[in-house]
């Protein structure tokens, strides 16, 4: 009721297929200025450069603007996370930075601009979507790795800190240097230097990497098994609803019917 | 029969849900205080770690008297292997440690504390309990992989122990720069070094990493066939179930019945 | 219709078991002379190579022109790609090339012809474009990761380029760092490097390896999951196919017409 | 009818499990003496060893004279390979080496007297068998990754010899290295090292180990739907077997009879 002219036409335009192609154009065109910012350019470039980045920031603004007058509902607006996300992003790019501290934080926030990709393009968004929603369910392996790898790293870090203080100093380091173990990334060298101290210290180890290398393959089974489900159930569904008339049951309903029929047709002539 | 009251309000207490956390809490803080143990810390905070340590140990000896107290049956308490390792845990922590030998023990025990968690947590539990039941059904795999590892051993401790003393020294060490090898840590330099007294050696290394690849893919496969059976058996159960009252089996004997009851009707009739 | 004789025996040779078996072999000896180009060999041999080479082109040649020939349609001959690049290999392997830098397209050229292998065997073209096939479904995954990989070398090459300009000099170099650190390939010495100014840069390290491991996980299951869908429709049609004249639908017409004869005989009687 | 008393005994004791369980002891002990002089042992010991040795090969080869005599149809006996394999180990070791050309062989001999736990635990036979005949099913794409390694080391021996000779000097050490490459072991040294003759030659790492990656990918997918199908067919079998009282073949037929009995009750009628 309350949609204006004016709303009916952004939603529109909104919705339209070239100027969707021509924000992702744009989007593509800001990574490569941002890749083109990391090489070594003339100052006429880099003030080029600087140029394209304004425009790109003002031609984001306005597309936020068209999406959110386009709204119907302007509460319901913010409750969808990329849309926080897309106006962020967006806003923070229009303040000004000189300042060399926060000129770092303006660079970064004209790369995540590339993210909008993913909000743009609706398959990339149910991807990203469907691998976060994968995770809660890891949550207690995670927690058990973790679990390994807190009492490997306080065993590390008590036994070895005197050997090697950069690889066990403490048990934030520890873990750095177990998840470099459970990489197989020259954990030999590692392993060689706390041996010439302490000989068995290669259970330690092969321990470690036996329980991890088996907590990941749990894991990567228990998601390989959460997707074969649901594509097991999707199939199930479907197959149901294809059978809907054919089914057990209808057989048995007519057999039925057959029955009283006979049972009929024996009662009127006696 | 025997349940006194004291029991019944221990054994309330144990399933309390607060009381869970509280445990649950402390556990997460010791494992705190032995993570500030590996930092450097001042002589003060020393002594406050020392006082927080011996109150943890306190508080972890009342939870095992309660649940202890808590149990109907005093004798299958202990039956129950997580109990077991609890009360260990927190009795040899009552041990006071000074010697600097028996200090590693302490401390190592202390560190054991933190697999506490996975003995309250019912769903840690369970995971680790299911990741230990699929171990025994990897049994022959793993024997085939250690002879695999055994023959290539001696092989090579034979030919290389002269090249390399420390990588190829005795059986020993030669299974272990073997498992270096499977992890492909550097197996480049130590297989180019071998080379260069033995041209062909390159088919000792290519050889040993086809077989434990092959036969680890074995054991990956092995346990997701197993877990995916493990699957289908369930579902198959629940679809079974489902089925119960509107199976062939009951339209086979309506059709009987039909059959018998079409006779009837023609014999009555002659 | 306008089939010749000579097309006929040409085509009949072309499908001739003896004359594939030839061809084959001829390739695998084009390979093997190929392999004899890479050691140093006496002038005299390089030059029975030489003459070996132009006797090899000479067969394929007429082996293209005999296939060519056999070929029914001319134009459609050219529209199966498999055809198109023998021929391209074969034209271009007959233009004499003595320039040091035309000589190199010439070798690469009788590298390729190894490639005709998979274009006569058609086991091995079935395999290779079912690899090819697979690939588009992976496309929006592919997407995703090069848009990770994009805003990590942004940053990366962002924060770390002072540290070192030969690793995260520009964009596309700290891709290719990127790539290295995926694979692994002695990553922490990169990132120990950036940790000594950044002493935070593990994160970046870290959510890094978690996020390509984690989207690289998800194209596996990916595309596990399409093959086992694929085996399954497969299953599914077979079973159906089999059961055709035994289906639900045929008992359902059959109770259909018990019930009408019955119905009949009743009305019959009155 | 042939079997005389001394055969009939014989094969009772090869079927014993305490003679089973004696023949494995010495097959570990004598695993254990092949680890044992791999160590540096005192005169005495070595001595021993050496006495050991001829035990257990005396008694190895009373158990195959037990089992060839145990054996009713002789011929028979040969044609097992484990057969062949055990007594070829044992009759080799009887060859007296004291020459040190032949004494490797002696050694290795004696090394490979391990397998023969293998040959005698039948669920190890049963598992290693499996193993083997799984191979040939990945006949085509192992010829295919083979064409792939041999036209890129044909490339990199052509572009990269004279770079680092040892890496890249001929065909089959360009082969080695790419195998390197595909175990991602230092092969950033090998890549950075062609980059600086050949900045583009990230392409050619990079291409290959796509291509080796997604073939051995489709490798291991080979493997596991395989073994899926296998399962699934054994389920299969499983089940019709058990329903083969109550198919719908079954069901069809009644009700065949059911309208030929109605169908004669109304003609009788007539």
């Amino acid at each position: 009721m309350q949609t204006t002219n004016l709303q009916k036409k952004l939603n529109k335009l909104r919705s339209n297929k070239v100027f969707e192609i021509f924000v992702i154009s744009i989007i593509i065109f800001s990574a490569l200025v941002i890749g083109a910012k990391t090489y070594e350019i003339s100052p006429t470039a880099l003030w080029l450069v600087h140029m394209l980045d304004w425009l790109i920031t003002f031609i984001f603004l306005t597309e936020i603007i068209i999406r959110f007058l386009g709204e119907e509902n302007k509460r319901q607006f913010f409750t969808h996370g990329w849309n926080v996300f897309d106006t962020l992003i967006v806003v923070i790019s229009l303040i000004p930075v000189e300042d060399s501290e926060l000129a770092i934080i303006g660079r970064l926030i004209r790369i995540f601009r590339v993210l909008r990709m993913v909000s743009i393009i609706p398959e990339l968004k149910m991807l990203l979507n469907s691998l976060l929603i994968a995770l809660p369910q890891l949550g207690y392996i995670v927690a058990l790795m973790f679990i390994i790898f807190y009492i490997y790293a306080a065993i590390g870090s008590t036994f070895f800190a005197t050997i090697n203080p950069e690889l066990w100093g403490d048990i934030a380091i520890s873990m750095l240097t177990l998840f470099r173990v459970m990489t197989f990334e020259d954990w030999t060298d590692v392993m060689y230097e706390t041996m010439q101290v302490y000989a068995l210290s290669w259970t330690y180890y092969l321990s470690f990497i036996f329980f991890t290398a088996f907590a990941f393959l749990n894991m990567v089974i228990g998601v390989v098994v959460n997707v074969l489900n649901e594509e097991h159930e999707k199939a199930r569904k479907l197959e149901e609803h294809d059978e809907n008339e054919l089914s057990m049951e209808n057989l048995d309903k007519k057999i039925d019917e057959l029955k009283q029929l006979i049972l009929q047709i024996d009662r009127s002539k006696v």
